[in-house]
């Protein structure tokens, strides 16, 4: 039978919402697609080609090798090492080893980026305990402590007033190397830009957006950010410049602070498509998923750019203990500009990503009251 | 485990595009989907939940009923009467069994329409030969000859000329109870209206686009057409109707000629989403597919509106006997503002709907060009 033997199969590590999506942007190209997730969570069921299993077996890792053109990462904690080892680095994975280590430690994320002249907040890589006391002293409190590894959604990072404070977070933050001591940066805004970037180089970057968080995670993300033409180039150069720095292929996001007087520096980079970008799937000519497939297949990109006026996305976060009850999603649907987009993930926890609405308009404002009202009625 | 047991599951008999594309709408929404198609096909193959097995068979029926909460059919051909029978009518399936029927049967459909006092092309139901020579006599050649069931992309229709033609057309598409004999239209333009209508009536109606056939398939679409607002008033109101007369539930597409003084005759409706109905996947707020989904679910509907001021869309149509060689659409790709959408069927075939490109664009014009520029790119 004559099957699509020209259409490249990428694979896919993660089974989360972020795999999903970026799925849903391959089929919707013809592309095909293989997903391996260490355990079932939910997003990932809804296809066929998915495999679960353990994504740091060299067995499980080349069986599902087999096939694929291309794999990329859903996250910078996928294990991506494991089977670049496994598969002897026979198939192109993106985002690069190199790339995952350089973003993934914040020490030497902050590192790179100011070593290439890149404005980030004052910062302090402390090795121990005295290192941290005598780097808050100079910087001042309050001061930012943040764990070099691992830290999502907030967890990871802690603000100090005082010595006690920064003693105790040391406690729970510090890892063998120590910890990112941080000045406080009294920014005015977040913004956020994303970049697609092809393997050789080439890339676009997404409009600037402003970026909300509620409890240390993002609530909503207003498309464009309402920021002076200056600024906006601004923006979108840093984050061009970040992403050459860690040499980000596919879709890297890039957020920053804007202080008072414009100023613009650089918080951190994810090498993925990002729940800042969201937005792009109803707003953009391309989304971000269908420009992070066509980057790590090495196509041409698509226009990032807005084909509305304006939108905002607004996360749908758990507030019950499991995921049977989904019933006011219906009244969210009551507003009648709202896509609202559901993860399916089996277990709904208080404070999760259970799904977002994004919601289109002639001007922010206008987009930012639909997607709020509508948000509002939902209750997961 | 906690199961998204509030989350209704969506039953698809048919694995074709259409089903594809509803179920990809479902996917984002978080509604479950299992899907039956008597055939391996293709684009069905990407989802998780798919059974392939004869739909005539009450085992297979009720086998594949077993948790639906709902069932929609991809196209009027589908055998609902037989997953009707095989489940006593135990699970709601939009379209209706009704409506099919009078939709299927173009002799009854059109009757229904011109009874209910709304415009159609002049036309008889001749049940001999004799009948039909009479009423294209009276009609005056040419006269359009279309076959009663059946029909689909232009296979079952005939243009006949002479007395001669006619007899010959007969032969290739007289049913036992004759032939629809219809009196050609000097139309200046076609348009399509959809209209997405939920089990109780309440229904919305999508923008009027313009349509344009190349060797009896739809080639392109343009949205919007180019209309005056008194004109597309009626092309709403007219389709309104019709689907109010057959009791279409779910999306109903409404092809419609219109005349060089501006008078409209409804040329055929479909009940389902519709090729003239792709481009709203993005530009409009809510895509036929996700409206389809939300209409058979008895949920609120979506604006149907443009989120653009305007787009187009091409099919993309087999050239060559096999589907190996997609290579070329990375060429087609280089048109940065192209959503290309590939159905990832088996077997390419000479005129087989394989694909299509929309563009959004600031006027209808610049849509058109960039969609045929993407298109001309590519051969499948």
């Amino acid at each position: 039978m004559p099957v699509r033997r020209s259409m490249p199969t990428l694979g896919i590590l993660g089974g989360g919402q972020l795999g999903r999506m970026t799925a849903l942007a391959a089929i919707r190209m013809g592309v095909n697609i293989r997903i391996l997730s260490p355990h079932r969570s939910g997003p990932e069921a809804v296809f066929a080609n998915v495999t679960i299993g353990d994504w740091t077996d060299p067995s499980v890792l080349r069986a599902f090798a087999k096939g694929c053109d291309v794999v990329t990462a859903e996250s910078e904690w996928v294990p991506v090492e494991a089977f670049t080892d496994a598969t002897d680095g026979a198939i192109p994975v993106y985002p690069r080893e190199s790339t995952l280590k350089r973003i993934r430690h914040k020490g030497r994320q902050k590192t790179a980026l100011l070593d290439a002249g890149l404005s980030v907040p004052e910062f302090v890589n402390a090795k121990t305990l005295n290192d941290a006391k005598n780097s808050a002293a100079h910087l001042g409190y309050p001061v930012m402590l943040k764990k070099f590894e691992g830290s999502y959604d907030g967890y990871g990072n802690h603000t100090c007033r005082t010595e006690q404070e920064l003693a105790e977070a040391w406690n729970n933050l510090a890892a063998e190397d120590g910890v990112l001591v941080e000045a406080w940066v009294p920014f005015d805004e977040e913004l956020a830009v994303l970049i697609a970037r092809r393997p050789q180089g080439q890339s676009v970057a997404y409009p600037v957006v402003h970026t909300e968080q509620r409890d240390h995670r993002c609530h909503a993300v207003v498309a464009p950010a309402d920021i002076s033409e200056a600024t906006m180039r601004e923006a979108q150069r840093l984050a061009q410049k970040a992403v050459e720095i860690v040499d980000g292929i596919g879709v890297t996001a890039v957020e920053l602070f804007k202080l008072t007087d414009g100023t613009l520096l650089i918080n951190e980079l994810a090498p993925r498509p990002h729940n800042t970008g969201h937005y792009t799937i109803e707003a953009c000519h391309a989304s971000q998923f269908e420009n992070h497939v066509r980057a790590v297949l090495d196509w041409p990109l698509g226009n990032p750019s807005l084909r509305v006026p304006a939108a905002c996305m607004i996360n749908l976060l758990g507030h019950k203990a499991d995921a049977s009850d989904m019933s006011t999603i219906v009244q969210g649907l009551s507003e009648p500009d709202a896509s609202i987009h559901l993860y399916d993930k089996l277990e709904s926890k208080p404070r999760r990503k259970m799904g977002h609405i994004t919601v289109t308009a002639s001007n922010p404002s206008e987009a930012r009251v639909k997607a709020e009202n509508a948000a509002a009625q939902i209750t997961l």
